[in-house]
């Protein structure tokens, strides 16, 4: 696994830990070569002993079925060009196939894609969007942690068709969200008991909901002063009459999205999980309703999606590995 | 002062000590009489050495020239008659006096209004909104903490007609709004970690809301695991072009309501003070505006307001005792 | 189950349900009964779908092998007499059956111990301290968080004999300690930012810990901003030289206790969990020792060390159902 | 002022906008030339509109009567050996003047102390221990944080002359202390639900403490999930016997020292502020007592007594500026 000393690949490392098929080889860190991984997640001391390594993308794709990519935008392009030329999987938890357009890619990351080609063998890599595709790829785009729980709160509606007014999406999330980089914005001091929107109208994770739900949206994120977390409120024109039967129907058969009935969501109720809780809420207004969801960031919103989509790829239970309660409190 | 014990009767005391003009007769809390006041609150200590008492309202009429009252709602209407009949003016920071209509009190807060008349002679105390009623009164009712966040985001634009969507008030607010009673839901261990959306479409600050702006809204209150603010995210169904102008010069002369140019409003930032910060941004979609706004649910959005309509109704100047700046970090 | 609407009751359900030899018939919660499980703990939605019922002792006697009871000081001891008279082994995590003097249960809870007879019978169950009289024990009095890591903190220098100054105790812990009961102290507003020794000389864990380590002991307990967790640092009259190596070996066959050679313990690499993280440091002075201890309060020093022990009772392999990694961050 | 980008920095401003006799000139912080303050306090905004300015040592004697320097240790030196040339007086938030031998402060801080005769005019600026050197130094060393906590609970025990046993300081300090520097170990991600010990018995305080109670001690310092404040909880081997009203005679003139007799002493009690809250506790053993001490380090601990002290140098009420309650909650 690369990228294995952000938050991220450390969550990955638990969830692979108590996966019965899964043997970690090696965990990557260019940054960090040569540091204990356990220096570093010091959860893991007494369950995975390695050290980081640096990456030799050629050598991965012979000790590997699978590799995870836990890198910042713009670098997982040339190893995963390597690894699936010579036939190792890959799940990228990053964001350098999420986007199937070049041209989207281009104008939301401010750089040109170099494997266009690649983008089109990409499956998408959220399972209650796409399934069948990530059963048969080679490579799968891990979604973003925000489009996760925006596209599972409209799913059920859009294939519906799209709505007259674009849905708005309210979401907050934890800091765990901006990832480890020692960052000034990111220190307890600057988020303790500051509660503050970000990136308003400019995200880069709005054109991917986009994608995703196959129309305009309105997206501000906010950042909440916890680790971990997201919960979006999501406004549609639509009236609730029947809605939430409709979701209920919807996600009867997946295992990690559960439509609530007599409670609301929260982020704690799904910390550490890869469960998705939606409730739908009439809005105070006939003509709208609120969808309100909530997942773990690094659970439903990157790991957990990471370990679910190598059980589809690999033809395991869905479920495998994913399937311990969170803590509470 | 009446309702001393709680959280908005400690802040209103902090700021009382502060104002020039002020002496603090008495403390009273029916629930902790005899009691030292720095008992309750160990900030005080060395500035305000008084013993908690139970009320009379008689005497307390003889004694002041202003009775702030915090107390919780259908305990106001008794006391604040008793006050007014003797010519003692009165800013009540709790729920009774905040809805004109008798008929939309009794269905919001379950019980039938007591002093229908007196209802008449209350000003809504939102300065911004009221000013020169609040100049001219006896009994000023001092708005509800997210009422106040959410007017003063709408207040301009409904300057010029109703919306034809209903604006969406999308509300954070710190744990303090909640008060200081024993409750499990305000625990530390059920807060912290924890963000999560309730009473939604049932909140009573919602008709006190839609008062004030004049059309239905939609508002969702979501629990921040923190201890003060509220930020508010409005969006309205508007194009954003000349927008920031005009609330600029709205609030031009306000000497509480900051539109900010270069930043997005943050809870921290206003902390402990009795300022509001407001942004006005683009949506990402041309038809709507993001209205932001950002106050201390203890501050602007209680105790502060509660000094701003004392000052305003003893003809004070108006930030008397309102101007120091909060901390950071 | 019995009290299982706290945060030891849910903590030890979680565990439960990672136990592959245990199927769990009840949960009982006098003050709760009717009410879901998973409107308390709604992480174990989907995986314990239980009312809470009241307790009848007879009945759960003989439908269960084992009963674990978390309930307040002073009501377990009559049904702990019911169970054990019954043949049904119990796994007491409240405070009545710890102290084997029942002078001294009076003394320090201000009541008559009702069934002397049964302290008798009690196995304090701490495994590193008493792990062959667990074994055979059907009456096991699970210890208090602060002893659990306070004695495991001195448990290897203590066999040397004791000590001529007694050992400075300061603990820290998480509210989750102080349980789930509405009380103003523990409310999130009270405890955010707010750092504070409490029960300063006066603490009920005091006698306990004096009685695992057979001297007397200073303890100041704190309370930590925090949900999880307690860290220990104990200073001892005692040179550096050759501890660390005697700590080493001390616990070298203990499952769950690690001493730390290259860092130092903190209660997020512990929280989640059943391990106890151990360091021993020069204190900057020749004759001094500081030994700093850390656990997760509702893990090691509640729940996990009950399954620890109802592991040993059953004669299963002692890590069953404790094997997981905590989350990080 | 330099070093205004830093919290400490910040804080200070705070205070100085609160004193009626100073004029704040410059704010300077050569990392964040060019930037508004109010980017990096956004507290300040309307307050204080000065853009940070990189320094001219002799430009500011000539401006200034003083100089504050918030800068890492190592730097100050050259800058107040060119302001007490000129003739301007200056407070010292760092470490560089604290320690009065030059051999000390090499073994603390790894360097050679380039100015050891201005080490000799610098008066280490406690007030409660070294009132009239400060009042008569052109140069003053503001105290470290824990070095004020500790010494403020120790200093009435010593006037009677040294300790058998060296004190025991476990101290504990919210993150602010760690300053505003951009560090994995600051994130709000590591240190939130995280309590730790560090730097055990190699803190670089620890010499600072020692000089200013003429005796070895052993110090621990531990990191809070919380922003401000420190307590330190201090073991000293004397019996409890009258020990409270000395320490209550002896403090009885200080304006911001206070010994608690009802109550603990707690960080949230003195946040904002320049106070300093001390308890004297028996300790559960008769040859020990127990001294609680809490401040916030930021302002008894940094910017408060740095006001405090220019007070003292100018002549001015010592608590001129410094006399406004904290918040609570």
């Amino acid at each position: 696994m690369a990228g294995a000393s952000g938050y991220t690949g450390g969550e990955l490392l638990r969830y692979l830990l108590g996966h019965p098929q899964v043997e970690i080889k090696s965990v990557l860190a260019n940054s960090q070569a040569g540091s204990k991984l356990t220096t570093l997640f010091p959860n893991l001391k007494g369950f995975l002993d390695l050290t980081l390594e640096t990456a030799d993308w050629e050598q991965l794709s012979q000790d590997n079925d699978l590799v995870f990519l836990c890198l910042p935008h713009g670098t997982s392009q040339e190893p995963v060009s390597i690894l699936i030329k010579n036939g190792c999987k890959v799940v990228d938890l990053g964001a350098d196939f999420r986007l199937q357009s070049p041209d989207l890619y281009e104008s939301t990351y401010g750089a040109e894609h170099l494997f266009p080609e690649l983008l089109e063998q990409a499956a998408y890599g959220l399972p209650e969007l796409n399934r069948d595709k990530i059963k048969n790829a080679n490579l799968v785009a891990n979604p973003g942690c925000y489009p996760t729980a925006s596209t599972l709160a409209l799913l059920p509606i859009l294939s519906k068709g799209p709505l007259a007014q674009p849905p708005i999406i309210d979401a907050k999330s934890g800091v765990s969200g901006a990832g480890r980089g020692a960052k000034v914005d990111s220190l307890y001091c600057e988020v303790n008991e500051n509660f503050r929107a970000y990136a308003v109208g400019t995200h880069r994770h709005q054109p991917e909901i986009e994608q995703n739900v196959g129309q305009p949206v309105m997206f501000t994120p906010h950042l909440v002063p916890m680790t971990r977390g997201i919960l979006a409120t999501v406004y549609v024109g639509l009236p609730t009459d029947g809605l939430l039967e409709h979701y209920q129907e919807f996600y009867s058969r997946e295992p990690f999205v559960e439509v609530l009935t007599d409670s609301l969501p929260s982020t704690k109720s799904v910390g550490g999980t890869n469960f998705c809780k939606l409730a739908v809420k009439a809005a105070g207004h006939p003509d709208y309703t609120i969808v309100i969801s909530a997942i773990d960031n690094l659970g439903k919103g990157a790991a957990g999606t990471a370990v679910h989509n190598m059980n589809l790829m690999f033809g395991l239970p869905e479920t495998t590995g994913l399937q311990a309660p969170g803590l509470f409190p």
